[in-house]
């Protein structure tokens, strides 16, 4: 029995995957406050032109410079595990593969985005990068990054995740970066959210409106803002791990998985395992393809298919995504992660396009999963995670009824030893299920109303 | 360049090497109330029978049962890494290698032996366990294996960890196991420290007093009680770390290292990774082999080889050990797993041997290195792991000084995700290194004449 493949350093990946190229409708463009589409050039005050270029490019594979790779080594290739223990407890036939992004040093799968988004900064000039964080996971991939590659990082953290978590602030730090509570007092976004609600939870919306206005407003124009997820460039370096994947799957005989199943909060874990998969199903192989969100926060499920701002106060362009609307103020879930009233564009499009079929779950079951994971597979998971396991779980339990060999691959976007408060609430019976009422999501399809509406799609879909 | 040595599962060692056949003298035996050699059958009540035989055994090769092994798949064989990015800061012509011990579910090596001891109690009818820890590192891992095994597990830990380290009992909860402060009103030990000093940090060793009273004191004898460190069959199971590293080294075609690094506070991290090059050592290989420990609680650089108790009441037999005195009360240091008064009897007697050479550091030098560590290799370390890179860095510059290209091998005991208080202290400047006072030293040695002595040694050392 081997429940671990490796790949060697030279197998991993030199190129990244652009499901864009491939989509059967080519992505709808970001859009500016004229409803025109924007210009690189408009968004060269926040991201630096490489990374632009990334964003709106056409091409199928983009190459992975030698020196991103070198920096990744620490942690890349990721090991591919089989669940042998979870299956043999659920007593499934199916083959439960997952992908083990927490071994990097950060502890989640989001270095590999932060690692070049740092990597073309620095080539390019920048000195200091602004970002915001939720659970903290991206925010501690930047600062690891940035220690790396010498550049100056400062963090907006999510009010209720800075202060469930203190020690990611650490972690930060020990890498040399700063890390402010979010809404802070100092941007005007973030004093102006204060002022309506001082005691507000924060979110990831508000977060990217502070980090957003603290990278532009640096009159030498040598702090650039990097974004965690949501994004073409960021989707496009995380495909990393679903390349990764399938060169793993084909080293023990598997040419496709059954499912692959990924958490999705603003959509970069889940785009990084499946979109070389989506690429497969769009050449034919029949693959079911799960993005898990939870039930608190249901963008793909339950929200519209809309042009809406990224950011919680509408400094970004307007992007064509599944979202709860940017006034949607998500609760306090203790997967913080997951906390984004949108979705990333590739992956609301592969949605409508019928590609991958989005699942939501609600928090009780998830950490049940979590539980039931970290007493047979041994691992401590992140609370985001946890989502992807339960489907794991609820695909490995229908196999089991319908007595097939099914091949599910998962992505553990995470492990969860910076996230125990969940746990501790959770095993001490604290935690509930939050169900969104459905007149929040009247009132935001209301205000979604106002913005130019997404052209309806070939398929009648959109 | 490759980075990472990985090991096939079929690789992992099938036997547990036990330095104790090949130490040029025999090692000395644990002594009774009466203080002759203790049998057996006196410890009968605290640990199952096949774990006393492992303790007492002469065989230099003890199998690895199978199940054993393919319950550490989960993480086993660990990968060695080599440090380049670190190798590169120093300018170092050295070639630093590390043992990950980090990977395991619980977050260090204890799983190493806290599996085979819950394996061995399940075999033999045991039903519950208890146990001690310090920084939490030992408390995890055992809880992590009855979780496995279906085990009840309890945990003492020392109050003053108890108290920086509130995840540690989440942890150690999500794998179904319970965690009370030590001293506890729960056993008479630990009523009766505290009615001496109701405010007392706490130690290892009177967590130790508790966990034994815990266990002998089941009337129907099916608690028994596992030690994290120290003992003989502890340090037997941790040899898997250096058999490991040597098939790896191997496979790089590196024979024997230079130079054996491992941070040591009761000694099975150390001994783990350095025994299987003891025994080369003993057959005629030259490598410099090093225990490292807090220059706070300096058993083996400053304490005196003398037969002692394992705890702080009293209530284990007599070991042959460098000690500080079963009363001394190490300084509140952050390295909770290094707090200990006396060191493993087969460490200790290698040092008397001159078969390792001990040396201790400072706890503001540790913390540099380990912010360097993070700095350029990426991962953050446990406080105790951060003792080897120190004397690691020391080593590497010693090298670049002598000009040679010397092969370090380092043992990375575990990550420092649950300790990251003692890295934010140390980054708000709060932290100061502590210099043990001789006077401590000689009220020891004071103490200890009072017991059996240990023999002198055919060297002249004992």
């Amino acid at each position: 029995m081997s429940i671990k493949v490796y790949l060697n350093e030279d197998e991993i990946p030199r190129q990244w995957y652009n499901l864009a190229a491939d989509l059967p409708s080519p992505p709808l463009p970001p859009l500016g406050p004229d409803g025109k589409p924007v210009s690189p050039q408009a968004l060269a005050a926040v991201f630096p032109m490489p990374i632009l270029e990334q964003e709106m490019s056409p091409n199928r594979w983009i190459d992975i410079p030698d020196e991103i790779i070198q920096i990744m080594y620490r942690w890349r290739p990721s090991p591919l595990r089989r669940a042998v223990y979870l299956e043999k407890a659920l007593g499934t036939p199916a083959k439960i593969f997952y992908k083990d992004e927490s071994v990097s040093p950060a502890g989640s799968h989001k270095p590999n985005s932060a690692v070049p988004q740092a990597w073309y900064n620095k080539q390019f000039g920048t000195k200091t990068l602004t970002t915001e964080t939720g659970a903290g996971q991206w925010g501690s991939a930047l600062a690891f990054a940035c220690s790396l590659l010498g550049l100056t990082c400062k963090v907006f953290m999510v009010r209720i995740s800075f202060d469930q978590k203190p020690f990611r602030k650490t972690m930060m730090q020990t890498w040399g970066a700063t890390c402010v509570a979010s809404p802070s007092t100092e941007t005007a976004a973030g004093r102006s959210f204060l002022a309506k609600d001082p005691s507000t939870p924060g979110s990831l919306g508000i977060a990217i409106s502070e980090a957003v206005e603290a990278a532009v407003s640096d009159p030498t124009g040598s702090t650039k803002y990097a974004l965690g997820s949501v994004l073409n460039h960021v989707l496009l370096h995380q495909t990393i791990i679903g390349l990764e994947a399938k060169k793993q799957l084909a080293k023990i005989g598997i040419n496709n998985p059954d499912v692959v199943i990924g958490c999705a909060g603003g959509g970069s874990n889940f785009g990084g395992i499946a979109f070389p998969f989506v690429s497969e199903k769009i050449n034919g192989a029949k693959i079911d393809i799960i993005p898990v969100e939870p039930a608190s926060c249901p963008s793909m499920t339950r929200g519209k298919f809309a042009y809406d701002f990224g950011d919680s106060a509408g400094m970004t362009p307007l992007l064509a995504m599944h979202t709860l609307g940017h006034n949607f103020l998500p609760s306090p879930i203790h997967a913080g992660g997951l906390r984004y009233h949108g979705m990333a564009p590739l992956v609301s499009q592969a949605v409508v396009e019928g590609l991958v079929t989005p699942r939501a779950v609600a928090q009780l079951e998830c950490y049940r999963a979590a539980l039931q994971w970290a007493r047979t597979e041994g691992f401590i998971v992140a609370p985001e995670t946890s989502h992807a396991i339960a489907v794991t779980i609820q695909e490995a339990l229908k196999a089991k009824e319908e007595g097939k060999e099914k091949v599910i691959l998962m992505n553990l976007s995470g492990h969860g030893l910076m996230d125990l408060l969940g746990y501790q609430k959770y095993l001490a019976g604290e935690l509930s299920d939050y169900v969104l009422p459905q007149k929040e999501i009247e009132t935001a399809e209301a205000e979604l109303a106002a913005f130019p509406q997404a052209p309806i799609h070939k398929s009648g879909k959109w």
